[in-house]
């Protein structure tokens, strides 16, 4: 599988790098900095989670972001999401990528410095979420900004903080403090600031000292119900979130604004 | 649909009333106080929900009530529930009305004061619960009175509270506090006494803000895996409970009590 | 039924004895003091529970433990789990013996004293758990020894717990307090040090009040989603842990260690 | 509840008529002649059958039509479907009408004369077919209209006659014989033409044997399964239509066709 | 376990006998004949299953039955079923039932001559079934005799022959052939008439080629869909079938009918 | 997304060819001859079924073989599968590919000239199997070898043929005619040897008149509960599977046949 070995350099927003024990850390970036999600960084991160879920030489995978975890959307990158073809890949990939994810067969760690504000879905797909008290998480993309949280943002915080936080955080969204998150039980570790890419490693050290079977078993036995859950609901939801989004175009447009989202939100 | 349009005022123990923005309020109550449930309300909240449910004015519904939410109930307006006739009217009712309520497309958000101890299910169904400080969750329903708790209680109280939780607070039913019941993650809010109504209304006031396809369809999404709990769980559970009414009123016609459960309970 | 009066005394791992009101205690012990599981006791604890949940004269069951719940595990007692057949047989009795507690249909509490740091997924399948202060809850049989937890203790902790809590317990276990896990949502009453199975006396008598057909339909209907999922789940997570198994005592061999593990963990 | 009694005349598309014995048979029709879904058939099917399932009185339903069973849509009816606000009506009344008939919680009969091309779907709601030799089904709605047929055709195909036929029947719509749907397992009598309804009101003698309780908790019990189906995967369905249809739409105009689809299909 | 060795001799109505590759006939029978259910069948069976299926001694199992499979239920003998603790038995243990054969983990084979005219849903739980010619299908204990079919005869008849098929056979009961359940899917060989126990036996021979843990394997990975579907259903089913008793027994009673159903059905 | 375009010609045992239109021939062949699987190929197909899901350019996907659809396996490719590492990886392959192929979003149809006899459930992914008369369905790599069918094998041919059919059929393989396949609802279409593919090509051409989000979001639809299926038990039977290897492997070299399966089976 030749293939295996170039993808390391493939991605824009997503570098990556792996140590001798196959550690690989994956960060979120944009330019380096903090990461600013597109159609295009979409487009490549299914392909990058997959190529990195089929990699058997990944022993141990921690994602993390450059100055945060994914901070930010860039909603007209997208097109025209009026048009059901531009929505129809949306759609795929966005469930894709989840799977891709869930799909890793090895533990997972995230580690979360500054905003966690865009799919941080991506994040609880982890096993363990180590985040620094600075922290936060939020959900800028989607009901403040007038679209349905259907891609995922829903399925993952419901399943790990619980559904009634999760439909509270996302109708009316605020920062959360990492310390909250802890208390919700999503976080699993509040390190300081600087440090949670530190005690992933540590984390990440102490996994590894179980064979490889059951590293890898272990992740798939506990992303199981995690998986079928996306399976079920996320294409659905995505549906939703296109129609909404349709919709919220449609009003826009209504209202004479010829650009619709400037760009970025909030 | 003349129909729509003459339900507002056609229940006795839920008033409605709708603001020019579309918020229903849906209030529940007896003679203008607090809630009794009776047979008669369980039939006709059946036909309420669904009435609200399929009414695109509707943009926003609030779920409270006056002087309480729902405080008691009144177990005798049942009729002779060891006959197997009466009882199917309970079940077939009691699955319809959580549907009923599970299947209103629009944010539903629940204003609590004072006693919520009997069908807090319902409130459960919302997407947000806002709670005044002195506001109590309890079910004086079911295991206390003698009756197993299966008429959806569990099913939503497991799903947003856990179910180890949820096992113990029916079991051994005691007035649960509004803040505990946010550190369990079921309450969304907890505000001064008196103020739960106008912070709903706030937050519809916010909710409005996004389109309503979007408002619409994060509800449809958000819903979903408890609406699917709910038709898998609650048919069963309703049976269950109505061979545990029936085993009761046998208990009790053998210790010669000529009249069951004294019309109410606690 | 001649063989439900003689299964009282059967068990050398579990002592068992009923009140006259029908209170079953299941004491966990070996020789009388903290049980340490082994092979054989893995055997007759299916058994066991399955006596107990056939048996209509156990009217409420109280699980428990001498000095612990169970507290440690002697994995040499399995023998050659690298030989399917002998896994086999731990497969299906591992499944079989959480479907027969799960169907145990009265009220089950769990009396926790000391360590529970084996198989405390058989006190998460009671509906509620009484811990003592000072107890503590652990998984020292599985990851940190080398296998996959998949023998129900993600499953019961992911229920309820939530499942990032379960993820980060199991991945790198810890004693938990019997505090934390009240914050957890897993225990439901803490007490003081040698009162939690006096605690569960007075729950099982408070039950009592309800008929019995109440008793054991609320079991029925609390148990269900917990018994889908462990039917669903636990079968599949015991494949996954013999092949870690079997790769743990692989690399063992591989190290020249004659004896793979010996006798007991930590 | 008085309005129990007035919707039998309220249906335009639904001609309602009950015997002494609760006997109701439900006749799709339009203008007495074969019945072409419109939106406002749509709408009101939703209500139709929402109001037969909570009447009591109804003991027996059938589902029959005049001169066909369903024949014909006629989709400009439903307006500019490029429109989210437009598809949200359709996705909502959709969803909910096949709940409303699974929750006809009494034996359903479907009796078949002639052409049941549009939302057979209805017609395997019904726990029995009977249909007439020259009866035939078929989808004229959707694929080779050039619609993903998400509605619950496939569903209830898929449910009833397998996945493999089901998919094939829609990919590839041809007129589906009786007796091949008989081979199938979907029709459960083929009977002369002419003689459907007659042989409908036979079984419903028959069912009306057994107690009313029996009679409704059959019901209940084999509906169940198609109805978590029906909940879990229409409403994703129809979100997937609902896109294409947009599709449809604006491949439609992007050819100069000033006039979608003319009224009628085929 | 000393108690394996003697569940042979220990069932009135199931015959046990073992040959010494370990292929374990089951014979149902009344004193030698026909079998008829009764509650002290039914109760035993719940026992006989679990010994087969945990016994490791059994390599296959045949189920088949004296001149006939089991042929007819005498309902009188389950006492007065309008008591909510005498259906509570009956519910306990027809699911306990199906589940311990679902849990028969090496493959079962089911030898059908003459009358399966009660509980096939047991014969429906082998993963093949051979008849003889002249043997038929039956529901005789249920909607013709007045109950709902809710124990699993809907559950398994409906995994097995489709949903369509299993709702018309059990609405109208009526004999059906070897031939057609054969066309169904349901019946995998049909010989001539007593030759199906020797073609069981046949084909225990061929499976026992495969190795124990195949077959082992093999049975767990074919059962577990429908022991799934067993588990989620026939709780619910037989409490439907419970009230529907229950209402059966009021109305004959109602009639002044003083023995309900006089001991035999049709 | 250069990669892409390069996936063509990357695998030995799968040829790709796509016309103008976007419809993808992708035939098994070893050598340009019947396909006979390796560990080899399986590993390539997770990849091609994964680039062939992803790639939008392809509009319509036939599976098709040379001379055969795959016909045989080479178990010993798969080298020593009593190593759990060795078998890790075939678990997580055989999963993923099934996956893949489930996500492929647009229609896929099979199209089948001779022996079918391995992993025919790739077949039974598409939406429409067109088969000669003289092809033939048979699962010679698994119980007849001595092995559990856990593949996917079972789970496939359960959705589409019935769980009865399909667990005879892997029992005892035996050759299953294309004309049986049909009356089981599994294969779509018998065609005159030599024309399978011709056929497919036409019910190719006639889905590309449907616009493209309608013939993708049909294949998510239709796909959906397959897809759910495979996601929650191929895992587990890729388990049950690889112990039973492991087991026919140790039964092997018990009886000092030093090379297991020599090759090929049957």
């Amino acid at each position: 599988m030749p293939l295996q070995n170039d993808y390391f350099s493939a991605y824009h927003n997503l570098k990556l790098t792996r140590d001798d024990k196959g550690v690989l850390v994956a960060e979120f970036n944009s330019n380096g900095g903090p990461c600013v999600m597109t159609a295009q960084s979409h487009t490549e991160f299914v392909e990058a989670f997959y190529r990195i879920s089929q990699d058997r030489a990944n022993k141990i995978v921690i994602l993390t972001g450059a100055g945060g975890f994914i901070t930010d959307v860039d909603w007209s990158s997208f097109g025209d999401v009026t048009d059901p073809g531009v929505w129809s890949q949306v759609h795929d990939e966005g469930a894709q990528a989840l799977e891709n994810i869930a799909n890793i067969r090895v533990p997972v760690i995230a580690a979360i410095e500054g905003r966690a504000h865009v799919h941080s879905d991506y994040a609880l797909l982890a096993s363990v979420i180590v985040a620094a008290e600075g922290a936060t998480f939020q959900d800028v993309a989607h009901f403040g900004a007038g679209v349905a949280p259907g891609d995922g943002i829903f399925t993952t915080w419901s399943y790990r903080a619980g559904a009634g936080r999760a439909e509270a955080f996302l109708l009316n969204p605020q920062p959360l403090k990492a310390r909250t998150a802890y208390e919700w039980g999503v976080v699993a570790e509040v390190v300081p600031n600087g440090k949670a890419l530190s005690r992933a490693h540590e984390l990440a050290e102490l996994y590894l000292k179980a064979p490889e079977v059951t590293r890898r078993n272990t992740r798939i036995h506990f992303i199981q119900p995690l998986k079928e859950r996306i399976v079920r609901e996320v294409g659905y939801g995505l549906s939703l979130e296109g129609a909404s989004s349709a919709a919220l175009m449609k009003s826009m447009q209504a209202k004479s604004q010829p650009v619709a989202r400037k760009g970025k939100s909030a």
